[in-house]
C-alpha cells in the first residue's frame, strides 16, 4: 500500500476504536468507546427476538391506535390511523387476539457452551476478547428468516454458538482461525447479523465447540486513495457507519441495501449483496477491487489492486456469495465516488401492473434506467398507503398526492388495478432533469402519469422503518415471507400470476384459515450502459424488507422480480 | 428453452452447416458448405506459420517500396511509401539483410502421430470427423506468441497434436471428452488459435496422445430472443460471423476484440476477452449470460438464464479465464443489442502524454467515456503515420490531417512531444453529438485539440490490417513482442516510465546491437456508469495486435496500460 501513502487520508474513526479491549471481574467484555452505531454488545440497543433498534416498534397503543416508537426514524412517535383498519380488514386479524413474543430471553432455556479448554486456553493468551455470555451466544445464533425469529418469539433456543469473539484486525482473524484448526473448532462469521439463508444457523448435530467470528470491533476505513477513488475498508464496519464517515469526506460507495442500518461490508461480499441504487453504482461485485479472506488453508487475496486481471479465474467470485462457507472476509477495497451533487425522487401511476412492467422493459431497452426505479403492484400499493401517519407533510398519503391529480389526471384509473413505480435520479442537476424528462416520457407511452416527488420520496423513506412491522404482524397469528428472483423480461408476468396461484394453493392444502395476501414488486434491472447482465438479490437481507409488506393472515408473500 | 419458442428467429446459418462430414478414400476430411469464413481446413486460406489471411501480407515490391496485398482490406493493394525509410530509420533495418520464413511446412520435420488405437476406433465408431494430417496438426499446435511464430519460421517443428476432431455440436464434445477419460488421452481446445496465452502448446514431455478439439464446425447461432435480447450461440463461431449474422437481423453483441475476425466466442469466453468497445457494452463477462461446458466429471452449466443469482460463487467466473484447462465451452447465452444508430469517429492531440492521460483520467472521472477510446505516445504516433497508404481518402496521413489545423492551432506543438488519441462514439445521433461535445471540452481543459474524424478512424481501420506488420518485420532481424496491464490511475506515467527503461536496459544486457523501440498506448478503461471495475485485456488476442506496432530491430515493445 506505500504506493498510496502519498494521497491517503486517515479517518478518525480509526483512532477511535483502538483502545484495547477490557474484560472485567466476570468475564464480561466491556469496550472502550467506539465510533460504530452498533455496540460490541449489540443486545444493548437490539432487539433479541426481532428486528431492529430495541426502542423502535410498531405497537397498538392504549387507544388502540397503531403507532411507531422511538426517536430514531422519521415515523417514530407517530400515529399510522389506517394501519389498524387494513390489517383487520386485509387479515381478519383480532387485535384482541394476541400472541406476543417471550419478553426477555430465559438463560436456563439456553443450553451452557460447550468450550474447548485448550483453544480457550490459547485464545485467552492472545488477548483478543470474548464472550459465554447466554445472550450474546444467542443474539448470534440465527438471522432474519421467518422461521428463525419466530422460534425466538416462542422462546425456542436451539443449539447456538459456544463463544462468541471479537477480533480487532485482520491479524486477530488470522489468530483465531489458526487457533480453530489446531484444536478442531467451527468458526461462524457474523456481521450484521441481518443474513436470511440460514447461514448463521448452527448445526444441531454438531458436537465440536462452534465458536461465532464478530466482526464488528473491524469497522476502521483503513485509507482512502482520493486520486484513484478507492477506500480500504475493515470488513467489519456496517453500511450506516461506513457511508456516513465516506460522506464526512465527500465520498460515498452508492451501495444501499435495505439492510444497511446493520448489515456489514463483509456480509455484503459473502452474500453477493446488492444496493437499491445497483442501476447507478453496481452490486457489490461491480464495487469490490479487492478483497482480503482468511482461510483455514491461509490468507487468499489478489496480487495486487489492479482492477481487472483477464489470467485466470476470478478469486473473488469464489469469495463473493460463500456466505462465510470458505473463510473470513477480513479487508475489502472498495470504489467510492464523490457525493451526487443532485437527487430527485418521482414516482408514476400507471393503469394496471402489465402497463408498469412494460415500461420498465423500455427503459432498460432504452438503458436510462434511474439510480432506482421499484414498481409496486395494487395489493402493495394499497399496502403503502395504509401507512400513511396522522401528521406529516412528507408522509401526504399516496391517494392524496393522487387527489391533487385525480379529478384532472386519474379519471379512468381503477382504484384496484392502478399500480405505482417510485424512483431515484441522482448525478448533477443538469443530467438529472434530462434523464427524468426521458423517463417520464417513455411512461406516459405505457398510460403512466407522473404522480409527484413526495409519493416517490415516501416510498424511499419507509424503506428502513417498514422492516419492524413483521413484529406486530407476528403479535396476531399473522406471519410472512418474501423471495426474489431475476429473469427474462418476457416471464415477469407469468411468474407473478403463478407464484400468487401456488401460494394461494399450498395456503389452502395446508388449511390456512384465511386466503393469503401476495403481493409483487418488480425492480429495474439493466445499468444505464446496459454493459452487466442484470443483478438482483436473492438471498440477501434486501429480502427481507419485504417481512413488513408480508403481514398476513398466517399467510403473506411477497414476490420481486427483475430482468435481463 | 421451450420458453423461448415463441419469440426466435433460427438463422439461415444453422442449416447451411448441417450437412454432414464426409470422409474421402484417404481418411482425408471433406466438408460441406459452411457458412463461416473460415473453413474446416483453415490452413487452405490461413498462414501456417505467420498472422492471418495468405493472400494478405506486407512486402517490398520490385522497387523496393512496401505493400500490402490481397482485396480483403481497405489497404489491400496499396503502397505505403513511408514504412521503407521509417523501418530503415527506427530499427536500421537493412533490406538486404532478409531472414525470410520457411516457406512451406516441411512434413519430415514433424513427428508422426502418437495415436491411441482405442481411442481412435470408437472415435471412427461416432462418426465425427478428425484428421491426423501433418498439416492440420501443426496449424493447431500454436497461438500467435512471438517464440511460437518465430520458431515455425524457422521450421522448428516442436511437439504437435497427433490428432485434429471437429465435432459438429455440443452432443459430439460430450462424446470426445468421454472417450479421452476413458482412454487416458488429452485434449485441447482449439478456436481461432489466436491465443497469446501459450494455452495452445502441446507439453513436450507429454506422451499420451494429444488430440486437438476444433470447435469450428460448432459455429451456428441456435436461436435469438428479441424480447429479452438475448442470444444462444454454438460456441466455435467466430467474430466475424457472430457479429455478420446478427446485423443481418439488426443486432449486435457490440464485443470487437482486434481479434475478431478468427477468434471465436468460446475462446473469448475461455481467455475472459476484452472487447474495444468495452466502455459501452462491457467486456465478455459482462456479455455472457449462460455458459455450457463440457468436463471430464460432466457438463456444467447454471440452472437457468436468469441475468444474475447471489446464491453461492459464480460459477461462470470459474469459468472466464479457465484456458481450456477445466474443459469445452461449447455454448453461450449473449446478451445482444440492436445496431448502434449512430457512429462518429474522432480524435485529439494533446501536447504531450502526461496531458493526455490527465485528460483520459477526468473523462473516467466524469463516467463519458466514448465506446472506445485510445491515448497514444508520440513513438506510436509517429508509426501510425508511417502507415500512410499512397492513395486514399481516408488514409490522408495524420500530420495532412494536423496540417489542416497546423498553421492556426497547432502551432507550439513540439512534434516529437505531442501525442494522439482516438475516438469512436456510438449511440443514437442526438446523444452522440452531445457526447462528443462533453468528451471535447474536457480535452480542451488539458490543452488536446480536435484533430478530425479521419485521423479517428483511420486508427480504427488499421486495427485488422496492423497485425500483418510483424510478419514483415521478422523478415528483416526485427521481432516485437507486446504487453498489457491494468493499474491505479496515478501509476500509470510510472509504470510507462519504468517499462520503457527496464526493456533498454535489458537490450544492452543481452547485447542488442541497436537500441529498441518501446511504444505505450492507455486505453480508456471506466464504463459510462462506472458501476464495474475497469477491465483491460492481458492475456488475450487484443495484446497481439501490437505486434505490428511492435516493429523493431532486435527488440520493440508496446505497453498499453488502463485504469479503475
Amino acid at each position: 500500500m506505500s504506493g498510496f501513502s502519498d494521497n491517503i487520508m486517515r479517518l478518525s474513526g480509526r483512532m477511535l476504536s483502538q483502545y484495547p479491549a477490557q474484560r472485567d471481574w466476570d468475564g464480561k467484555l466491556t469496550m472502550a468507546p467506539h465510533p460504530g452505531i452498533i455496540p460490541t454488545f449489540s443486545i444493548e440497543i437490539m432487539k433479541w427476538n426481532g428486528w431492529g433498534y430495541s426502542d423502535s416498534k410498531f405497537l397498538y397503543n392504549k387507544k388502540g391506535q397503531a403507532e411507531f416508537t422511538g426517536k430514531r426514524y422519521r415515523l417514530s412517535g407517530m400515529i399510522i390511523p389506517g394501519l389498524r383498519e387494513w390489517m383487520e380488514s386485509t387479515f381478519s386479524a383480532n387485535l384482541q387476539h394476541k400472541t406476543p413474543a417471550a419478553p426477555i430471553l430465559n438463560s436456563s432455556a439456553v443450553q451452557p457452551p460447550t468450550l474447548n479448554e485448550a483453544f480457550l486456553k490459547e485464545l485467552k493468551s492472545t488477548g483478543i476478547p470474548f464472550s459465554h455470555d447466554a445472550e450474546d451466544r444467542v443474539f448470534r445464533s440465527h438471522g432474519h428468516c421467518l422461521h428463525e425469529i419466530f422460534a425466538l418469539r416462542e422462546g425456542k433456543i436451539g443449539r447456538v454458538p459456544d463463544l462468541v469473539v471479537w477480533p480487532n484486525c485482520h491479524n486477530d482473524v488470522v489468530k483465531i482461525v489458526e487457533l480453530a484448526c489446531k484444536h478442531n473448532v467451527c468458526l461462524i462469521p457474523y456481521g450484521g447479523g441481518t443474513s436470511v439463508s440460514s447461514a448463521l444457523e448452527c448445526p444441531p448435530e454438531e458436537t465440536r465447540s462452534i465458536v461465532s467470528l464478530d466482526t464488528s470491533q473491524m469497522n476502521r476505513i483503513l485509507w482512502i486513495d482520493e486520486k484513484n477513488l478507492t477506500a480500504h475498508v475493515e470488513a467489519g464496519i456496517v453500511g450506516q457507519d461506513l457511508e456516513r464517515l465516506l460522506n464526512e469526506s465527500g465520498y460515498c460507495t452508492g451501495h444501499e441495501p435495505d439492510s444497511m442500518e446493520f448489515s456489514s461490508l463483509g456480509g455484503w461480499v459473502a452474500t453477493r449483496a446488492s444496493g437499491m441504487k445497483k442501476n447507478i453504482y453496481g452490486n457489490i461485485e461491480d464495487l469490490v477491487v479487492h478483497i482480503k479472506m482468511v482461510t483455514p488453508r491461509g490468507v487468499i487475496e489478489k496480487s495486487c489492486q489492479g482492477p481487472r486481471m483477464s489470467t485466470g479465474p476470478d478469486v473473488h467470485h469464489f469469495i463473493m456469495g460463500s456466505e462465510g462457507t470458505l473463510g473470513v472476509v477480513t479487508e475489502v477495497t472498495m470504489k467510492i465516488r464523490p457525493m451526487p451533487e443532485y437527487q430527485k425522487y418521482g414516482s408514476v401511476v400507471f393503469p394496471n401492473f402489465e402497463m408498469g412492467v412494460a415500461c420498465l422493459r423500455e427503459v432498460a431497452r432504452q438503458r436510462c434506467a434511474p439510480a432506482s426505479i421499484r414498481l409496486m403492484d395494487n395489493e402493495q400499493f394499497k399496502f403503502g398507503h395504509a401507512l400513511k401517519p396522522q401528521v406529516s407533510s412528507i408522509f401526504t398519503s399516496f391517494l392524496d398526492g393522487l387527489k391533487k391529480f385525480y379529478i384532472t389526471k386519474f379519471k379512468g384509473f381503477d382504484p384496484n388495478r392502478l399500480c405505482v413505480a417510485t424512483l431515484l435520479f441522482e448525478g448533477d442537476r443538469e443530467k438529472v432533469l434530462q434523464h427524468e424528462k426521458q423517463v417520464y416520457d417513455i411512461a406516459a407511452k405505457f398510460g403512466g402519469l407522473a404522480a409527484g416527488e413526495d409519493n416517490g420520496q415516501r416510498g424511499y423513506m419507509l424503506t428502513f422503518v417498514i422492516a419492524y412491522l413483521r413484529d406486530l404482524g407476528m403479535d396476531y397469528y399473522v406471519i410472512g415471507e418474501s423471495f426474489e428472483t431475476s429473469m427474462p423480461w418476457d416471464r415477469v408476468l407469468d411468474i407473478c400470476r403463478n407464484v400468487k396461484a401456488r401460494i394461494v394453493r399450498e395456503c389452502k392444502d395446508k388449511g390456512v384459515q384465511f386466503p393469503p395476501l401476495s403481493t409483487c414488486r418488480a425492480q429495474h434491472p439493466a445499468p444505464p450502459e446496459g454493459a452487466r447482465p442484470e443483478r438482483e438479490h436473492v438471498n440477501g437481507r434486501s429480502s427481507i424488507i419485504f417481512s413488513t409488506q408480508r403481514l398476513l393472515h398466517n399467510m403473506f408473500e411477497n414476490l420481486s422480480v427483475s430482468c435481463i
